[in-house]
């Protein structure tokens, strides 16, 4: 447990929350500032920050529970989708620092839209591009 | 592979991609219609519709491969954060029916804005949260 995270302390109850499930490594609530009916978190019980410092031992489970939690959301609020999303670093949104996904309910029409598209030329994308192969191709 | 799919077409090379990164399962290409800069995409191989369907053993590999594609991703653009994200079905903003996590690169100051919150009664919530254990009680 990190001392001062607020997940650790919701994940232990030190916390109040609306908590909807918990497994052997993971907890999930419903998001005290939902952007849709519905809007629920899932975190690993052991501190880690984001996607790059999640353990490997528990993707399989992690994936195996945002299935089962989103099921039961898309049940519960009679949602016709949903997003999943983690926000990596403050620059991405995150508040948070201990890793989180989102899942969000979605109904049609219900005005969320995605973020608009920017225009890149095909040199600016091929430049891109073997920037991308070379950090790659260093793995 | 799902006979009208773009992405098994991009994946069995039918339909020309930026690619970046191919393992086992796994396929990453830059997106056509990129919302910042190295906007990526990983596809399963294999073909499902959204994480529902996903392959339970390949799920361990699908994060490891986000990790992967991330860091690159993160490297060559010079991000400080980055996204990750599934759209599953169209009202959750997914256009095409095949399984895909964007990987979005995100800087400090690009106007990127994460969704509104909305408001809800206590009663709203208590409500719902009701119906949530009621469907995972169900499981």
């Amino acid at each position: 447990m990190s001392q001062d995270c607020i997940f650790c302390k919701i994940v232990k109850g030190e916390i109040p929350s609306q908590k909807i499930y918990e497994n052997k490594d993971f907890f999930a609530f419903l998001d005290i500032k939902p952007i849709n009916k519905g809007h629920a978190l899932i975190v690993p019980k052991v501190h880690c920050e984001n996607i790059l410092d999640f353990p490997k031992a528990e993707e399989t489970d992690f994936i195996e529970t945002i299935k089962v939690v989103a099921k039961a959301l898309v049940k519960a609020t009679g949602a016709d989708g949903f997003n999943v999303g983690m926000n990596n670093g403050e620059a991405a949104g995150q508040v948070v620092l201990h890793a989180h996904m989102h899942i969000i309910p979605r109904f049609k029409g219900d005005g969320l839209h995605t973020w608009p598209h920017k225009e890149f030329s095909k040199e600016e994308m091929d430049e891109l591009h073997r920037k991308v192969l070379n950090e790659l191709i260093k793995e």
